[in-house]
């Protein structure tokens, strides 16, 4: 056996089964070692962002890490901005990254560079292998890393010859941490909080927006009146018919603020204190004011499902609570395509169980309220705010749940960043429909300049924010990765054909010219 | 005017011309002011890589830089892999990253990261300005690293306030460094090497590869009967008749070491010592041997073509040289779509003052030496290896030089890294025209497995170097991104169709079936 082996076999013992992969000459023997150790299946990504957003989804659905098989240095960076996204979401990954063989490195071949300093930023944990023999224990260490809840990204680098060098074999995990459980002070202070405050809000995120955290959460709201808020990028969050209706925290902090403003006291619940995404002048950096009473129920890092359970039984609150009343489901919309009648198509026809992944930015802002009374879905979005991530993202839930369907809402000029995901959705016939809301602009930043006082944007900041020239054909693009697609112009049109590609498996792309 | 006009007049009054943008909210104030201060021209890039990849392009062929504006810590992150191709060629770059206001940055707002870190690894200039008055200066002194001869890459992290923030103008750039001399003694030993060995080589490199160099080396080889080498990635290498034929290191350590094994002496000139791209069990990770000579003329970072001058001065080298006796020039191609037949067919057509940009991989390895007779023309290769170059280098070289046919030599696998770029050759209508090698895999990792002893590839690695399932579809791709495009899948159909490409303005793409 070689260290290649005994690092798929120790993986593959650990429960670990695909790896989104774009190797190169120096991980040749791992991708050797994909057909001689049975068990890992590799996905090939023809971009190493598709890699890493893919290993997100995964993760996200899953709850537990994907591998990534990057090519040196410049691999890894091509893959470092869903990384980042990654990290944001708290989502389990493993990284391995070839590195030339030991004795090679000295000599400074063109593919070298640093790739400690590269991996840094978004590695919660971080090693280079030392030997064929620790290969095994290093990725049993790096696992362990990435599986600490929610998750964590752990990256491994592993030079070409330790790969080929004999090892003994494969190492056994240990058991996993679980999570930290949040403090009797800290709940008993919550509950004080919210039985003397009744202009009181949980602030909801991270496993407070699975199943578990969210009954807890309407147990709570329904026994003391607190209202139910959520960040405005939840990695993960359960939403539809019979969930709690929460309030979605708005992206610009003039919304936001005034969201946040009727409550005096506002408990924290496995989100961070919010903030806003840019720093605005004259606006804060914090959302939750210096007037308002903030209280820590629980972090990101700790339980924050038993900490919520253990608050509503505090509060001696009913076992089980009607659903909130939520917005009814929309009808088919009919007439014009618009950001918002797109936004009702998909609310009215996503099926039970699908999986929403929405980078639909300036386009989508109108799905949220509409899918109140969807059946029950999976909703994702981009904590970590590098665009690009909806076709990979999706393309790794897709296929951590194949009886699943996808749905993905795809700013164009976010889609552009990572096109090449529809090549692997294609390949690997997943079940997802890409949404494409074709407004032929970065749209968000032309509000920015209005925002920012631009009366009139010049031509050169046009042309940076514009796409219309040359227009994308998304229906060619798509159908040149093997992705069937359309295009449509109504909301008629959209209804008809988004039924259709939900009813055939595998991909497909409608192009909506919004 | 504020700190984002300073730093642009400052740019502007320094010569650069060109920013390679992907912008943000962060670089809002950046985008406004290339309205305001009129001078520099601003080309949209819908991926980081191709804005980084481009001014690299443009670097090679203008000597001086451009700038890169990138969306904070994931955009350069995403262009960081052509950041890295850029460092091995030496091309100058000032990239400019947004960055959050400074006010804002201790409430780690989604987007934030280690943006120095990211930078470090291909920054011989890396800083982070401290307030909108310096911004001017942190800009001189940028534009003054990158342009250190032959080029560096100097990163300046600029916050949001700072642009906005008031600053009294822009500085002027001190006078920019020029390349050091090379030593009397250095030339006297290369002379004293080459006047006593007759089987000596000159290994070239860098500014070796530019015309003085050339002339100079051919006056030396003229004279001392000594061999003519180069890098096997070059960065720039003028080409064609009347210059001298240069013997290529081949890629592949047992061919390397065959071809550099007649020369006892082996004289660097701007070429480091020739490396292994790969360590190989068995095979050195340097080419020259303990048991040859090996000397050094002038590295990369200093004067080189006056080193070579002096010489052949004191060679007593004769001024004028007669061209090397080239392989003729290549007939038109007929019958069956090779790789062979695709480089005879580049080589017969190409046009006087073509730029070559060779990133066909395993495809086009007959090129090099096919192209010896064609007429003058520039050659750009990948010095640092991290593939996906092509398109975004080409893209900077022919907006660098609107009068010159650009012509890529793109293999399938590495286009796809970077196919946004088509767009912007789309846009800006530049004269490129792309050859796509289509053999539906990454050719080249079958090859490192053969070479690895590989008998038969099991279906997971086959799956993981296969490109045909599903096929790309090249002509749809290109034409979805405004580049019109056919498919060739003949040697006369290439004839045809790439004549026609370079008669015609604007863009290009031919797909070839190989």
């Amino acid at each position: 056996m070689n260290g290649a082996e005994a690092l798929l076999q120790t993986a593959i013992k650990a429960g670990l089964e695909v790896c989104f992969a774009n190797p190169g000459t120096t991980e040749m023997p791992l991708v050797r070692a994909l057909d001689d150790v049975p068990g890992m299946r590799a996905v090939l990504c023809l971009f190493e962002g598709v890699c890493t957003g893919a290993a997100d989804g995964y993760g996200r659905m899953t709850g537990k890490p994907a591998l990534t098989l990057l090519h040196l240095g410049p691999g890894l960076a091509n893959g470092i901005a869903y990384l980042h996204d990654a990290r944001r979401a708290r989502s389990p990954i493993v990284n391995l990254i070839g590195e030339h063989a030991t004795w090679h490195l000295p000599a400074d071949p063109p593919l070298a560079t640093d790739i400690e300093s590269l991996a840094q930023p978004v590695s919660a944990w971080l090693r280079r292998n030392q030997s064929a023999e620790e290969l095994a224990a290093d990725t049993a260490a790096a696992i362990a890393a990435a599986s600490v809840k929610p998750g964590q990204i752990a990256t491994l680098i592993v030079p070409h010859d330790h790969q080929l060098d004999p090892a003994s074999g494969s190492v056994e995990m240990h058991a996993l941490p679980t999570l930290p459980t949040v403090s009797d002070a800290a709940i008993e202070q919550a509950a004080q909080m919210l039985r003397s405050d009744r202009s009181a809000a949980l602030f909801l995120g991270g496993y407070a927006l699975r199943e578990r955290g969210l009954h807890a959460a309407a147990r709570i709201a329904a026994t003391s009146g607190c209202a139910l808020l959520c960040e405005t990028f939840p990695a993960r969050l359960e939403r539809g018919a019979g969930r709690p209706t929460l309030k979605r925290l708005p992206y610009f902090p003039e919304q936001a603020l005034k969201t946040l403003a009727p409550y005096q006291t506002i408990i924290l619940a496995g989100a961070k204190a919010p903030v806003a995404f840019f720093g605005y002048a004259g606006m804060p950096s914090y959302f939750i004011t210096p007037e308002q009473h903030q209280a820590v129920l629980a972090t990101p890092d700790e339980d924050i499902p038993a900490a919520l359970e253990a608050l509503a039984d505090a509060l001696d609150a009913p076992l089980t609570v009607e659903a909130t009343a939520a917005l009814p489901r929309p009808s088919r919309p009919v007439g014009a395509l618009t950001p918002e009648s797109f936004c009702a198509a998909v609310a009215a026809l996503q099926p039970a169980g699908a999986i929403i992944m929405d980078e639909g930015n300036m386009s989508s802002g109108a799905y949220f309220q509409l899918s109140d009374a969807a059946p029950p879905f999976t909703y994702l979005t981009q904590p970590g705010g590098a665009i690009g991530l909806g076709l990979p993202c999706a393309t790794g839930a897709a296929l951590a749940c194949p009886d699943r369907p996808v749905i993905t809402l795809q700013a164009d000029g976010s889609a552009m960043y990572t096109v090449q995901a529809l090549w692997t959705q294609a390949r690997e016939q997943l079940n997802v429909t890409t949404l494409i809301c074709n407004n032929r602009s970065y749209r968000i930043l032309g509000y920015e300049l209005m925002r920012a006082g631009v009366q009139e944007i010049g031509p050169q900041a046009r042309n940076l924010i514009g796409l219309a020239n040359p227009p994308i054909d998304w229906v060619q693009l798509s159908g040149s990765l093997g992705v069937p697609a359309v295009r449509v112009e109504t909301a008629d049109a959209l209804v008809v054909e988004l039924e259709r590609a939900l009813a055939e498996a595998g991909p497909h792309l409608i192009e909506m010219m919004l």
